[in-house]
Order: structure tokens, then sequence, then C-alpha cells
């Protein structure tokens, strides 16, 4: 019998070490418990998925991945660790799905084929000898790479600009995760970043790309301030402007990067939108997972109610049950899976 | 603790009899329950929500009404009555609630703003002189009876036809549920249906309104048939039809309705569309629902869980809780609320 | 044969004096020419489509109409007039159509339909006792007048706050167009309509019915910097906040608006949207208006070309040819239609 | 002064020889004028754009293409000679685009972003042991032989089924266009493709990828009767359909492939989706073709009115001008270009 209760009032403080774990370790955890990170793919390098092994059996933590074989950077998603998961002890207790994508046919196309299509716009517009300027989540260190790669292959020094696309950049490169080229620069700070704009300007718009913060149109990012114009960054009639993200879909969001476009369209600039792929698994990956640990209990997470729902219908067509082994409730509550 | 049971495979046989009530009226069932229906609003007339009075408290069964303080036939949803049950007793253990319109803002409109809405129509083409056809839910009666009053207004003589319209307009004015004119022509066969058809075509298409089925664009209905060209009723430039009704939002049914508009408009027929309001209650009819009955228990229903999704959210903001008063279940499966 | 002529730099500065006309009365222009105006309806008051009667034959200029015969201020659009036009002297030279609707099927409903959804949505949280507060154009005068009259029929006192309200509907009421309760506040200074918030809450909100700027979630209007809690009104759970207009279809617009229901919606707001008609000709009113006046050469307004498209279509229908007597053109630009 | 002249009515019958031409030929027409084929690229191999040379300039068609340089058949579009072609002589007179996509932003990918896309999904499910099979346009020979390959890549052998599947590819192969392996299947007629679904049953669904027709869910397709349970092919749970194609937007295709989807869900399949790539230019592409060929005078064509307006936006941006050297026409009209 499963038993549900609900957010408490009570907080406790925990006062531990900090552990650092790559993927693959494992960290014991009292007397019976024990701690393992398996490696997946995300739109962020070195993601894992926790899974805590109780002597009930595995506890798998799936939220924030894609299916990726064929990532950019890093080894790809660790299949054969979760069907061993799956088959070994007593199974998985419990599965915590993430389920942003939940209701998108099929799957979701690996970092590799982002990267195509960024290749295919990125020389289609090789000869162009003005501004090109490209933006995308600061976080996603491959796209940022591919986007850095493709700059010297037609040509053009690439710049890193705006203060998050600097410290995510700078951090992964002190961490090894990416070996940047020696002289990319990064900037962050607003000074810095006009006088790079200004040394831009100097030498010749056709020898740079920058790539900047504002994919979302956030209204004191990069580019949208460079769409109001508030930068040494001129753009003329036909530059170009890389969106190498898709608009995240909310009406808040959505209002902001219409706006961003249509500044950046009055100065003339022509848009490249979606270049991009989803880090989180469709259909067809939560089909897989589900196949490859066999999971005891489900419980959908990362999404509202109506954001579970189809993923519910998967599991259901699985055998699943809500109320049974299917569990739908809210953070904060707590489900007794065991007498 | 709330306890749920999965859909079991045991089916029972009941043999009872079947007893007529009326609004109002109540049923003893067993020692210590009594059936009680309590009039409510919806696209069909004399429709009821019936409540089962145990000594838990009340059971209020809500699914299909809308809150209509001004229906066109019948009485106004008896929410008087609905404030005493959430008010006397042990109050409302349970309520079940229809979710189809739960994502909606506001009010549904009552039916009285569709009957302005139509008239509206009909009165803005009484000069045209050629032929005009009305469509909507046969079980509409409501409905049907405004566009065969509006039919006299504008100097037409109103005539209903298909199986379906015969079928319900009959029965309703069998049981005196509507007070349709002496001469009314209902026509559901076939061959009587080309027989009045033929006779329009003789008598001039400028004194009649054919209230036909079709209104989902259904390949065998009426509408459908004459928009094909297969009925003898010939269909000329700047003929108007009048679809009371809206499409039910579902690609086969968008597809279907979407190739009937368009056979009508290739043989002239101008579309008049959306003349209609729903059936259920949207987010400000289920605040006010909770409010009268203040239910110990609320199971939202008559939807996937999507559609459950902004009922929930709505049922939260009320302070009730997924897992503890709020339940989320299937058809079929049992829960058990009191010990 | 037509030409077109493309827009030229020449500006002419005009002294001419200004000249009051009513709808149905004339002017001579020169010794040729006579300009008339036929009374129209639309979503502002004393509304008129000018006519310029030449030698060759009547221009209509048909921009900002609605086909309503039960208008809620005013007179019905005077249709009798346009068909006199098409049939007299040279008959219509020239028809300048507002394309605004013209893809939507049927008939724009008249400002009767949206005055029966208001009192729908009034008298049905008439026993409601906290807050209720509305928002439509300020320029709508027959809607705030419908507001005002079901504010009084539920109880409550209302007062149009805001600047663009007060503007409006003062110079509506000075002008005798309206007429409104001899004691209807209306207030467009800040410190004036923070002192009636005040007031209001001294007394009770809920014996008013503030009557405010903000439809569009714009944001410095007034509705928008109550949800952002800028005003002494307190927004309290359960309170009601009726949009009676539209969100205009654009992403700023839509982004704007969702933020402010947010805002209000954090606040315990309930919001009630969409209580309106468009005051735009949809298809059936177009063919309507094509029909009434015959004229030789029909050229779209008001829109983009894309808005233009589904006009076109709809003129071709009746036999107009794109190029011959049907002028896709762009404001600013010259078309000789006589030799 | 541009002329436009209605279509009118005499026909004529035309007797001349069939010529056979290559991209990059060139063959004279009368004493003055001379064809030209200029190669581009499609979802259809062996593209061109015919260009007439007249003493006057050139007259561009321009329909049908995208600008793909690295295509999976064939040569990439020939972008130099579009460019000598606006420079030599008296330049282009004339060009007449595809406006199919001018209302969306950026680039259409190349063919070769669709291979990757197909590459990472049938990669994703190499391991899967049960049925697999996969639909697309019939007449897109590059994507047929894509998946032909990738087939062979995982392990099974690739058969074409349905009428226009194996006329499509035989002829391509015939004049190959195209080098399939020796031992293809390619099957039309209803008793070989049901011989063929036999033989696959017995032999193991899992050894075979069908490449079938039915990618918009027509009803007499194979697919579609796969789905109906009409073949000897039997879907089990789990079993994967791959549509290597997008639904063409229009409610009666949108409605037949939501069935059959459906059908096929009903039978356990798992829908892949949108692997493909549109092969018509969008914003981006028409802006260059402008750069490059320089026209005196732009015609959208290949689309309504609706779908000329963004096209049209577009070449007003480069400083054309409709009425003037921006011509929106419709088909069967004569356009007078010089004195």
């Amino acid at each position: 019998m499963v038993k549900q209760q609900i957010k408490g009032e009570e907080k406790f403080g925990v006062q531990n070490d900090l552990q650092k774990m790559e993927a693959g370790e494992t960290m014991r955890i009292g007397d019976k418990n024990e701690l393992e990170f398996v490696n997946v793919t995300h739109s962020i390098i070195d993601a894992i998925n926790p899974v805590l092994h109780t002597p009930e059996g595995a506890v798998v933590y799936g939220l924030d991945k894609r299916m990726d074989h064929t990532p950019v950077i890093g080894d790809p998603i660790d299949m054969e660790r979760f069907r061993e998961i799956g088959r070994e002890g007593n199974g998985v207790l419990c599965y915590i799905e993430d389920c942003t994508n939940a209701g998108k046919k099929g799957r979701t196309p690996s970092e590799a084929v982002a990267r195509r299509h960024l290749r295919d716009v990125m020389e289609s517009i090789q000869d162009y000898d003005g501004g090109i300027v490209a933006t995308t989540f600061s976080s996603h260190i491959a796209r940022v790479k591919s986007l850095v790669e493709f700059a010297d292959d037609i040509g053009r020094q690439p710049v890193l600009l705006g203060r998050s696309m600097e410290k995510y950049s700078g951090t992964a490169e002190r961490l090894n995760f990416v070996d940047f080229p020696e002289d990319l620069g990064m900037y962050g700070h607003r000074k810095s970043v006009d006088r790079t704009f200004k040394r831009i300007m100097n030498e010749g718009k056709e020898n740079f790309l920058p790539i900047v913060t504002g994919h979302q149109g956030e209204p004191r990012a990069m580019l949208t301030r460079m769409g109001r114009g508030e930068t040494p960054y001129e753009l003329d009639e036909g530059d170009k402007v890389l969106f190498s993200a898709r608009v995240i879909p909310e009406p808040t969001n959505e209002g902001q990067r219409y706006q961003s476009e249509k500044l950046l369209g009055m100065q003339g600039a022509r848009i490249y939108d979606d270049i991009h792929v989803s880090g989180h698994l469709r259909e067809e990956g939560h089909y897989e997972m589900l196949e490859a640990l066999q999971p005891q209990n489900v419980i959908p997470a990362h999404q509202s109610l109506k954001g579970f729902a189809p993923y519910v219908d998967l599991a259901e067509n699985l055998g699943y049950k809500v109320g049974r082994d299917l569990h739908v409730t809210r953070n904060g509550n707590m489900i007794q899976l065991t007498e």
C-alpha cells in the first residue's frame, strides 16, 4: 500500500562536507545505502543522474537528460549501466522522471544534429563580408564550442561577450571540459565588452563572430542591448544574427524575444532561429528508460500536472497504474513505497 | 488515510426496476442512504446532478453542467439547494466535477447569450431571398427552439431534417419540454427528407429554414450530403449556412468539418460559424461550486489527466491537496474516503 | 487602363477652415464635387464613412466600421443610403475597404450581443461582496455606458479611472452623446485617482465598480498598476477583474497582457476576459457592402498585404480581378481610375 | 509603365518536338532568344531553373528550389551561374519566385541535415529486434537513398513498397541518378506487395526495413493500410514507424495523418515524425537570390496572395515597389514589362 504524506513544516539544517564525485563513481551513505553517479547527456556538460542504492532497491533520479549517443563533448549516455541497474539486486524501487518533453513524439535529436544544422547555416554565409553575431545558452558549452570552431572555419575570430558567457565558458575551460583556442576572448564586464566591440568596429566586423547572451530576448542581455543600439557594435542592413536556441514557450519570453528580433530587424539584421535541439527526452527516450530500468514505481517530475499528463499516459501504456505504482504528486510531498 | 484501489475484473449484473425522478425529488436507497436530483443547466434539457446522501455526508456527482441563471428552456441552476447541501448534516463528503472547460478563464455564458447572438445573425439576413440552412446539436432543444422561433420572425417556415433531429425534437415535444408550432415538420427517413427538400425547391427556398444534422461535418449527416450535392436541395451563390455549434477540437473532426465547409463553399454557400456557448463550467463556475458545497474531498472527472490539470491547480488555490483531499484517479478505480 | 504611381516626395501645407458635419449632411468641394457623411457603426460613437461624389461617380471611403443594426448608442448603420449611392448617377467609381477582419467567417456581432454577454457576467457576480474591477477601451463609450448601467443594476457605484477614461467619457458626455448619471465620478490625474481608491477602500470595495484603463496590459495603465500593488486599491483573494476587450494579437501585447493577468492573479484576482465584439466587418459584411455599392473599382486598405489577401479572394468571388478593378496598393501610392 | 492584362479565353495547341536538356545546357528559341537550364537543388533529383535569355534581358523562372550546398544526390545549386546571369548583358529583366516558405525566418537546411537527423534516429533503434517501417515522399530519391543506406548500416534489408515508391525509385535507378544495391526490392502491385509482406513476416520483421507510401496519411496508401491491419505485415507493441516527411499544413491532411497515426498507435506502433527538411527557400535564400540576380522586375508565384505577402515585404526591404517593379498577379494574367 502506497501512502502519500503532504508537505510538512519541519526544515532540517545540514552541515555535511561537500564531496566531489565523477560519473561512474559511488559513495557510501550510512551502513546500507550507496550513492552512484551515472553518466548522462544534456544541454550542459558533465551531467549525471544520481542513483541511490538501498536494501529495497535502487532509487533513480532521472531529471534533465537527453539520450545522446554522439554528444559533441563528453561520453554518450551510459545506457548499459542503466540496464544493469535494472537487473541487479532488488532492481529499481523507484524512478523519478523528467517530463519536460513527454508529450512530444519520437526522439530528441543528438547534439550532433544541431551541430550539423549550425554548420550548414554558417557555411551558407561564409562569403558575407559584414557582421555576423550568434547567441546561445551560456551554459551550453558544446554549442559554444561548435560556434567557436565554425567561426574559425569561415575565417572569423570568435569572441564570447556577456557576464554569463564569460562565467560558464571560463569555468568549463579551467576545469578542462573544453579546449578552446588559446586566444579566445571572453569578456563579461560592461567596460571590457564595450572595448571589445570598439575594437571589432575598428578592425572590421567581417573578421569576427561575437557570441553573446540574449537568446530569449532578455531586456538586459547583450544582444538585446545591441538591438537597441546601446553598444558600440553597429548593425548594418544584411548583417546576420544566429539564435542557436529556441524560445522557451511562455508569453513573457515570447513577447521579449519578439521585441528583440524586431529591434534587430529595424537595424537591418537578418534572423536565423531555432538552430537547436532540446536537452530533454521525448516519448521514445522515456519508453527506452522504462524498458532499461524496469522500475517498480514511477514518479513523474519537473513539470506541472499538465506536463505530467502525457508521461502518465505513456507509463500506463506499459502497464503502470496511477495510485498503484505510478505516483502523481507534488514537490514537498512524501511517498512511502515500502512497508 | 485515503486508499485507492485499482479497477478489478468483477462485473455485477443489476436487475432493479427503472424509477423516474424529477429534479428536486429524492428516493431512499437502503436504510441509510437517499438519492436526490438537483436541477442544473446544460446543453440538453432537464439536466440534473445526482446527490447521494449518506451518513458520512453527501456525495455530489457534478458532471455535465453550466451555471445558467437565464436558460431558454427550464429552470435556472439550483444554486440555493447546492449551498444548503454544503451546510446541512455532515456536509459534502465528496464532489466529483466535470473538468471539460477547467482551463478556460471566466464564466461560461448563459444560453441567453447564444440566443441573442443567433438573433443578431438571423435578423441580419432577414431580407435575403435565397436559401438559408442551419445546423446544431440535435439534442440541444433550447437552440432548436430559438432557431424555430427566429425562422418565424424572419418569415421562414422552419423544418427539422435528419434522423437524430427528428428523434430528439420529437421526444422533447412528446414529453412536453418544448412547445413547437403545431405544423413544425420533422423528418428523419431519407425518403421523407428528400421529399421535403423537393417541396422546398418547388415552393421556393426563400420561404424555409431547414434545420439539419451535420454541425461537425460528419460524412453521412444531412448538411454534408447537401454540400456534396446528394440531396434535392440546391445551394446557390450567396446562400447562407449557420453553424450554431463549435467544432469539437480534435483533428478528425476538424478535418471533416473543414471538408464540409469547403464543399458548401464550392457551391456558393456563405458560412456563419461559432454561434454557440459551451454546456460546461469554466473556471469561475468551478470556484463557485466549490464555495457552495465546501466538499471534504474533490475528484476531477470527465477528462484525461491533461484535462484535470487546470482543475487541480484551481482546487489547490482553495487549499485542497493532491493525495490528501484532492484525488487524481481513473474511471474504474475505487477510492475509500472514510475509515 | 489603370495606372499606379508610386509615393512621391512632395508635401502640401493645407490652410482650410475646419468644418463640422453630421452624418447625413453634405458639403460642396469646388464646382463639381460634393462630400457626404454616411452614418455607420463602430467601436466608437458617431462614426461615419465619407463619400466623395464626383462627376465620374462616388468614391466611398469605408474604413473602420461594423454592420450594426442594434447599436447601444446612436443609429444603426445606414445601409439604405449605401444602396442608394450604389444606384444613383454614375454609381460608385471606387470603394476603399477596411480589411481588418476580412479572413473571418460570418458576421461581426452587434454591440447588443456584447452587452448581453456583459450583463450575463455581471449578474452572475451580483452577490459577491468584495472587489470587482472592469476595463475596456476608453474610446468605447457604448461599452462604458453598459458597464455603468450594469454596475447600478448590481448595486455598485461606477467610477471611471485613468487619464484616457476621463478624457473620452468626459468629452462624450459634454457633447451629449451619452447621458451618464449626474454623480458619475471620472478621474484622470494620478492624485485624484489615488484619492478615489482610498475612498473606495474606506467605504468598502463591495460598493464600487472601478472602470479603469489597462485592457491590453499596458505597463503604465491603471489596471497594470493595480496588479503591481502600486495603488491604494487592495485586491483580495476572489476579487473579480473583467476585461471587456480582446488582446490585440501581437506578441508584445500578448506578453504584456499575460504579465498583467499574472500579477493580478498573484493577488488573488479572478479573470473574466473576451467580453467583447470587434468593431470591424467580417466576410459577410464585406459581401453585403459590395452588393449594396456595386463599385466599379475596389481598393483593400487598413492592413498589410497579408491582411488584404482574404479580402482579395472574397472580391474575386464576386468577379473583381486584381490589376483590372481590384487594386492592391500601398499608402502613399496614386491610382488613376479614369482617362 | 507596366501593364497587366487579364487571363483571356484563347488556347493554343502546340505541336513541337520534345527536346532533352541537361543543367548547364542552352537551346536557341527563334532568332533572338535562348533557353538555359541552371542547376538547382530541391526535394527531387535533377532540378533546374529555366532561364530565357532575350534581347531585353533574362527571364529567370525560379520555382521549386532550396539553396543546398551539400545535397545528398547531385551537384550543389549553381549560385555562381546565377550571379553571372545577374551581371552579364542586359541583366535580369524579370525573376519569378517560389513563395512557399517566404514567411519563414533563416535558411532552409541542407538535405545533409535531414540525413544526419535520420541517421541519429535509425542508429538509436539499431538494437530493436522488432518491426521498423519508414515512409517518405516517393519522389524524394535522396531521402529514399539515405533510408536504404542506413537500413544496411543497422543490419536490415530495405524494401520499397507501394506504386509510386516503385515508379519513382525504379525510374531514378534506370536513369542512373542513384545507385541502389543490386538486390533492392521494389514492389508496386498489391499482389507483389502482399507477397513481400508475407515473406517479411516469415523471415522475421527484425531483418527488414519496409519503405512505404503514406506519409500524409492518405487513406489508400500502404502505411495507412498497415495501420488498418489490411496487409499481412503485423505491427507489434513497440514497433517503430518513421515519418521522414512533414504534414502538409491543411486540415484535410492533418485529419488524415492524425487518423493514420492513431490507427498505427492502436496497434502498438511508436511514431518518429518530422525527420525532414523543406525543399523551398526561406527568407535568407530569397534575399540571396535577389542579391545574386539583381532583377529589374520581380513576380512572386507558387502561392495564394496570402503566401505572397511576406515575400512582397521582403522585396520591399530591398527597394522594390508593388505596382512598379514588384508585380502581384495571378496565374493566367499577362504582364508587359517593356515598351
